[in-house]
């Protein structure tokens, strides 16, 4: 059942479970709602990791709970697995389709169910787009704090699969942080309700093991969110450094400081440039290293922050700090940020996102360590990050065309990951593990516990159909990629399509 | 295996599974660390909710992990149930022994391993005393933020186990929120560690489920906790209501303005009269009702925050609203509120406390409903509580030596917690579900979720050893307790020793 540790399945077996699964799905679904044909299917061979792309077997679409709990019954009864997606923005491979596979797509489940500005919640289907519950919330002067950079089209059930973080999560937390409650159906099409609008929840937290579960447990059919007032007052200062360990160090004295920032991002020399060029956000391009410290809340507070803030930022060395003198400068220095991956996009032909966290206080070793390793690959690699909790995002820069280059790139992004896992940190910030880092779970885990998430998935999906051969290796697996990573440098998955 | 469904064990069976169990201890534990004797288990009969009692078979107190995993072997192959215990202090007989059941006293273990100021973490065993980890921290200028009332005495390991909140929990979060990584070992003697230092973890979040599940997963061994910067200035608003309608909901108005306290406690007349009278908090006696708010932050933030609650709270009908105008009277405010129980204690020959939560916006009519109930049950209730969270901590107060006033006090307790359930609540803020109210986890969990529970818990132990007949109700007792609640008014647990 295993997508990754098995071959393809073949033309006859899919055509057979095609076959079984098809009528049944089509008492169920209107035409519209249900594809199965090659020219259908296409869009959905993958979501937001391009190189990593297989055609679904099914696509269902349905639009009510009743419909989902049906496909999901029918899924079950027939064996066959299901991939759930969102808007397919994800950049691990989480929602790539199953070549034997109903894909269930929730983009027509994106209703707002219930709003109440005095409890602050919001109740939504998965479907909705995370700008959008802001949007709906904005005339209440309340706001949906998780924003990760896709967020114009990413959806909440994706964000929920995830644990999606954004600009903002040191401040005001994750995904887990900001839902309350979540409805899901099993595979086995059993509702379940986990989670309150209380602090806690008496019985197991399972609604925080769902939170970030990457669609191996159960769909997701509603979800209530914690909405926050809109802060009064924001400010954002622009530091700039003439030497990326300096600025390394200066993330950790200002959380030192006692002040949390509601964005700490950082930029190195490549990435300031890259923004610069595309956009003028009034970067200063001499600089090697560039920090955005956005402070938010009442009018006293903000203003006795940002100047802790700035005093912080010239003691630890900066070069250079600006606070941006009104919201038309201080969006302009976002701007840039927000672009920063397209702006490195344009100085290479293809790029690969990586995902990790380190603890704070090693960041200026392990900036050093990646930019090391440039030459030892023969690549360039460009930073831009969320520095205030140690989330790095390092921007590799490749030829897709050149297979060697490819090559390369997957085994620089992997030693980078192995390299935070060594300096005490995480193989993904806010990504999740998908297809792309499910061998580096192994490196994680070394121990005991991949069999406990093997158990604890059991326990919500007997059969393994959940989105299988994603997220959690098989003990397997990792016996064997310990082999090969000592043996040769394959690519993580050979017996994966690259674009 | 479920204490609460079944009759105790004969003494004949304890006996022969004493004599199995006991020479295989003694061959991992000093005779100071294994109690077997009636005399020497009594001091371990019951936690905090003292109605509750039962003498365990032994008592074994390791003072290693290893010693803790030799235990948990010898109890997995000999099927002898394990019961984990922190300080006692729990409030729902979570702690309660098993009569054939090891009890795991932890109270050895409260090592702290590390302590790192700069990361602001904390690495301690679980036998420490929550306020001790405050008290290490405190030179560094930092603090451990949740701050259970017992937290003199309380442990860690206890906190975990029952995810404890406290009077600050509406700012700083519960347990669940505070701790990074717990090490845990399961009752097969498997060390696993879940959780990270970043503010993601990949694979699934058991860490936030091993937080509030009560003992019956594993044993916690080691838990890295957040150390949070002391704030640089606290203050404290007292207002006085001549109506508890009122006041609850200048609880919401204050929430509704943006600002999120510290701390935001409410007593009513009974309690702020019976805290003035032990103590001379300098509470109004005249008034109907009292909320204490604190803010805490920067010198300007404070200031401004504090102007602002106190408008909000004259808007909101406050009759008088005084700002402590020091640290001493601020404490004194405080001291008033800390003591309110033990100040209700003395008016009464007994006291039964509750634990449940409501949306901040019900707390008008269900505090109107819980007064009503007094009449109904000829019994008198203070309340006395975290009104910023809608935790609410009812005290019933009865004669113990008065059967039919025991039994009134049990189901009054029971009609509110149902009452919270009707409004959107839950039946349990941060004390439990334990023994106690295990039978409301039925109102709470209708449906599927109970068996989702059990399935989890398999996942960790799959004998049922770990804390059997706590906090999760096997599906027949939710179907014999319909019963029971429809025909009579029957004692929860009328099988089990009260007094």
């Amino acid at each position: 059942m295993n997508a990754m540790t098995q071959d393809l399945l073949d033309q006859a077996t899919i055509d057979e479970r095609r076959a079984r699964i098809v009528p049944r799905l089509q008492l169920i679904l209107t035409p519209s709602q249900l594809k199965h044909k090659d020219e259908d299917l296409r869009p959905f061979e993958t979501d937001g990791l391009a190189p990593y792309r297989r055609l679904p077997m099914v696509v269902a679409l349905p639009a009510t709970k009743a419909e989902v709990i049906a496909v999901l019954k029918a899924c079950y009864a027939e064996d066959i697995p299901v991939v759930t997606r969102g808007a397919g923005t994800g950049l691990s491979g989480g929602a790539m389709p199953h070549e034997g596979g109903v894909l269930l797509s929730l983009t027509k489940m994106s209703a707002i169910k219930a709003l109440d500005p005095v409890a602050r919640v919001i109740t939504v289907e998965p479907g909705i787009r995370n700008a959008a519950v802001t949007q709906a919330a904005a005339p209440y002067g309340l706001y949906y704090a998780p924003d990760p950079s896709s967020q114009i089209a990413c959806s909440i059930g994706g964000n929920i699969a995830e644990n999606s973080g954004g600009v903002h999560c040191l401040k005001y937390g994750l995904t887990v942080h900001n839902v309350m409650q979540a409805t899901v159906i099993t595979i086995e099409g059993e509702e379940l309700s986990f989670g309150s609008q209380a602090l806690d929840t008496e019985g197991f937290d399972l609604m925080a093991g769902l939170v970030g579960s990457e669609g191996m447990l159960a769909v997701v059919v509603e979800a209530k969110l914690k909405l926050l007032p809109t802060p009064t007052v924001t400010k954002v200062a622009m530091a700039a450094f003439d030497d990326l360990a300096t600025a390394g160090r200066a993330v950790g004295e200002i959380v030192a400081a006692g002040i949390i920032p509601a964005g700490l991002e950082m930029m190195d020399k490549f990435s300031l440039q890259a923004a610069e060029n595309f956009l003028n956000a009034g970067y200063p391009t001499w600089a090697e290293a560039l920090l955005l410290c956005e402070v938010d809340g009442n009018e006293a507070e903000v203003a006795e922050h940002i100047a802790d803030v700035s005093a912080v930022l010239t003691k630890a060395g900066a070069v250079e700090v600006k606070v941006a003198r009104d919201d038309a400068e201080r969006e302009l220095f976002w701007k840039g940020r927000k672009n920063a991956f397209p702006a490195v996009g344009q100085m290479s032909p293809d790029y690969y996102c990586m995902d990790g966290t380190i603890p704070r206080g090693e960041l200026p070793a392990v900036l050093k360590k990646i930019e090391d390793m440039q030459q030892k690959y023969g690549l360039r690699c460009a930073n831009v990050f969320h520095a205030g909790d140690g989330n790095l995002h390092p921007l590799i820069m490749f030829d897709g065309n050149d297979a060697g280059e490819a090559e390369r790139a997957a085994q620089y992004g992997s030693e980078i990951l192995t390299t935070c896992v060594e300096h005490g940190g995480t193989i993904t910030g806010e990504h999740g593990v998908g297809v792309e880092k499910i061998h580096e779970m192994c490196v994680q885990f070394p121990g005991a516990e991949l069999q406990q998430f093997h158990d604890f998935k059991a326990a919500f999906d007997d059969k393994g159909l959940m989105n299988p051969g994603k997220a959690i290796p098989t003990l397997n697996r990792c016996a064997e990629f310990g082999h090969m990573h000592v043996h040769n440098g394959e690519l993580p998955h050979p017996e994966l399509e690259r674009f």
